[in-house]
């Protein structure tokens, strides 16, 4: 199923709904207000390792939250979150290979797997159309464009990799203001790492993004770049682990925080 | 003289040695650390229409105080400021035609002119460069560029124009910075109003800008556009009152606020 619902549900009655099969959808406008996370899960042996590299580089992979080793549950997130089924559809990757794209991971939990939740730029968006920015993928009914970037991240251990960024073309007013808004939110992202020319940062073509889908860019706007929370899939992907389970693109962890208490002023 | 001293000498000694006709020079790099503004004195016939301008106005037009008529002082700036004298160099307009450009107004003083002290640039420049941002035309020595733009700034009586806007190359990522350090200073015209393409704000030139100095721009930079306290003296030569005072461009009031005050975070 992939229809959303009428009208807005509690960020736990989300939950459920998933949890029960009846929704493995895109999450985008579910439970608006509420913060939405990236998820990657992985051993405990490669864990350390991760959460550096989250450490190390904060505007692609903000930490919301980190699970106990083994412990399947966020209570720091939400009521009840199980990690093991409150997401709509997950990826497994074995040695860096995906396997599956299941709607619950009960069956291959193990408890040596740690879970991170993982800022997700729905947040900002909210606040972003709240100010009167119109963002055109949102109006568009489009997932927003991605591209790779030549934008080193810091390596930790086995990770690595460069930066993916989201593109939001904005006129220029908009993306000042837009740079205002989102400097309040670093746990989703925060500012935009760049604008303007995207060969600057090696995105040779805006027309064919390497995720998502693209958008136009009309004559008086320039396109802006968040970091981007595919990023840390990218670094997994090259890390290679044994196990390695994320959310499927869009379809988050809902979790009770609220969106405006991650705004730092 | 426009020699500048050796070593930084406070807000007061710079006052004083301009007071003395020992300095008549241009301002920028003295009494580091403290708030320089632009000035504008208008007869009390015109300085309610001007003080509405800049309410409507904060951007070009950011005020940081307006005397009583009639009286020189300003003791919310600065120890026993007298505005008649503590300006290095200034222009007496008589119907909106530049008469001369004194270094001292004593003589020409009024009992019905009003003083308005405006913001400007050089205290978020000092913010900038503590960032780390190279600004090229204070490397170079320079006087910041400054262009007319089709932006109309909102009328109030007898003012209207459109606005003046200073401009600096940066990089993207300095330009993002630099919003967000210049939006924590609304009292010194604050976040840019444009970046990028100039033909979008009606400047079709950068290299023959209207006021100051044109600077390079690297194949890697932006323009970037911030709100300029010129703004207001275009302003006042539309209105042409029967007499206006205005500092010489450069040649700034220095007050005792401290820059980092003016932060509004």
């Amino acid at each position: 199923m992939t229809t959303h619902s009428e009208a807005a549900l509690s960020p736990r009655a989300e939950r459920l709904r998933i949890r029960a099969g009846a929704f493995a959808g895109q999450t985008a406008g579910l439970a608006p207000g509420f913060v939405q996370g990236n998820i990657a899960i992985l051993p405990a042996d490669y864990a350390t390792e991760f959460l550096r590299f989250c450490q190390a580089n904060p505007k692609p992979c903000p930490l919301l939250a980190v699970g106990e080793p083994g412990d399947p549950f966020l209570p720091g997130l939400g009521e009840e979150i199980d990690i093991r089924s409150d997401v709509p559809r997950y990826r497994i990757f074995r040695n860096g290979v995906l396997e599956s794209e299941p709607a619950d991971i009960t069956s291959v939990w193990r408890d040596d797997l740690v879970t991170f939740v993982i800022g997700c730029s729905f947040s900002f968006e909210e606040a972003l159309i709240a100010d009167g920015i119109v963002l055109r993928h949102v109006q568009m009914k489009r997932n927003v464009a991605m591209y790779r970037t030549n934008l080193p991240c810091r390596p930790a251990g086995r990770f690595s990799g460069t930066m993916v960024v989201s593109m939001r073309p904005l006129k220029a007013a908009d993306a000042i203001r837009a740079v205002q808004i989102t400097s309040r939110f670093p746990n989703v992202h925060g500012a935009p790492v760049h604008l303007g020319r995207p060969d600057v940062i090696g995105i040779h073509d805006l027309a064919t993004p390497d995720f998502g889908e693209a958008v136009p860019i009309e004559a008086d706007e320039m396109p802006v770049f968040w970091a981007c929370g595919v990023t840390p899939q990218v670094a997994i992907a090259n890390a290679k682990p044994p196990l390695a389970i994320t959310h499927l693109g869009g379809h988050m962890l809902i979790t009770d925080l609220i969106n405006s208490r991650l705004a730092m002023l």
